[in-house]
């Protein structure tokens, strides 16, 4: 491959398996990788149990190509998968893609989207293990995230008690509030517009919220207050979020001068950011936490979120096949 | 759910988190499943290094809703990609499961498909471990499958060794003669269509293979020339495959007959039968498997695949992004 030079141009041209040996060329080798691609498999040595998550993205619905560029989209779905590993309080260790696209995408466009996933991988500490390429109508992207508990119990949904402080590592409302710009056609503020196109997951927060006691812990994808909810319900108890605690940034109140929306509400229900929330007995969040609020018994109208001590009237999520519902 | 009753009838009315509550009601629970479906990530006992393969199936590529039901192509999915976990001696354990389709999709035909999921994980004993579903434009599958060695050591592709014999267990060119009769508007023989339907993989010879001492082992996706192709590169020797010891099965002999292509050739170069295929040395093919060739030294023109000493003219196999190019 000569980028600039007389090389093929559109996938239909390269063909699947020199795009692989593309995609994979020098990878580095981790210790822990035992069989890398080129196998049927990819193994990697774990110690005792594994944690597997696995998430697609899919050209217009997660990602557009006029938003980002194929390094970005790369990123994102490298990041958005490993943030779920993160959350169950394993250690990342690997990912597996899987990639379909049209034959007339532009190879130079796929290899920059390969570097984009390979340079995620190093950002996260994880190894690209392998994948799977194949033709599709729409550029589609499925990862595959595994790592590792080290011996610790896995940081579930339904571990929260009453008593429990709770707390965030990473941004939120930031990639809603680049969603917002985005859609209304500006580009900036750039820091909000960068974190929408590639999360800023706390690589390492979830093994950290582990050793320090975590008893609940998930990534907010959907929303803090919907995955809130997640864990309320599973847990059967009531989450109350201190709105003074929550972190408003200079850009999201930009952001919400020019839209007239309320920032409050981005860093509420605004999915997307790929923080970690998570429950831990009182005096036991660790440093790179932030508090901000508690967990008590379920009310009378049972387990669920509060704000402020009250229920919240907004609309906490998104649903992939109804794009206009909320739940 | 009602079938019949006056539920919601497409995706986009169900909506995702209906339709994952449906898809993963009342799964067994293994005992090597620490948790299942419904956290960030779902966690695996393994026996300290797990095999991990993804692999991706798209509407129109890999199968066509007018030849395959949804159940058939749930199970497909779950098949090839345990086949790869098998071709390299793990014992397989479970799978994750990305879903994308259309909103109009038919809730009963998605449903289908995961009971179709269901059953071909029942049938290679692995749990459905969780998933993602979102939309797209078309129906696309994306499996990751894991298995456990067991403590053994991983059986790749590059360890063939002049000397060693090569030996098949499954089935060779029933899925090609299926896809034959298909492509020409018919449906009969039954027992092919059903093969490129849904392949009969040999669940559980991986591990067989492995104890037995296989030196290499691939599973046959894209024909048995292709696949004994990469064998050969990656272990530096030739291999050699007797056609005498090749059973060419009555229905391909029927095929053959009716469309005019030489059943050797199904059995040679068709791929999607997902048999394993390995070497062993002398005197160690185990029960369940069918001598088929030899292994050699690398010849002047380096390693490769000879059938019956020559080298073959045909075609080998198949390229996604360029279906009509032959490698």
């Amino acid at each position: 491959m000569s980028p600039g030079g007389t090389g093929p141009t559109t996938l239909a041209q390269l063909g699947e398996f020199a795009l692989i040996a593309e995609m994979v060329r020098d990878l580095p080798a981790a210790d822990d990788v035992l069989v890398g691609p080129g196998d049927d498999g990819a193994v990697l040595a774990v110690g005792g149990s594994v944690v597997v998550s696995t998430d697609v993205l899919v050209e217009g619905v997660h990602f557009r190509r006029d938003w980002s560029g194929p390094g970005e989209i790369g990123r994102k779905a490298v990041a958005v998968n490993v943030a779920d590993v993160e959350a169950m309080g394993a250690r990342p260790q690997g990912v597996v893609v899987g990639f379909s696209a049209p034959g007339d995408t532009e190879v130079r466009w796929t290899l920059d989207l390969a570097t984009g996933l390979r340079s995620e991988c190093a950002t996260a500490g994880v190894s690209l293990l392998g994948g799977d390429t194949t033709r599709g109508q729409q550029v589609t992207l499925s990862v595959t995230a595994l790592g590792t508990l080290d011996g610790r119990d896995p940081v579930r949904r339904d571990g929260a008690r009453p008593g429990d402080v709770l707390a965030v590592a990473g941004r939120l409302g930031w990639a809603a509030a680049g969603l917002l710009v985005l859609t209304r056609g500006f580009r900036s503020p750039r820091a909000v517009v960068d974190v929408q196109r590639v999360p800023d997951v706390p690589y390492g927060q979830g093994a950290v919220a582990a050793r320090a006691g975590a008893t609940s812990m998930v990534d907010v994808s959907d929303g803090l207050l919907a995955d809130l909810g997640h864990v309320a319900r599973a847990s059967g108890v009531t989450i109350d979020v201190e709105t003074s605690l929550l972190e408003i940034g200079e850009p999201l109140q930009t952001v919400g001068s020019a839209t007239r929306v309320d920032p409050l509400l981005l860093v509420l229900t605004g999915g997307e950011d790929h923080a970690l929330v998570a429950t831990f007995p009182v005096g036991r969040v660790p440093a790179g936490w932030t508090t901000i609020g508690a967990v008590d018994d379920a009310g009378p109208d049972g387990a669920g979120v509060l704000v402020d001590g009250s229920p919240f009237a907004g609309v906490p999520g998104f649903d992939h096949f109804r794009p206009g519902a909320r739940r």
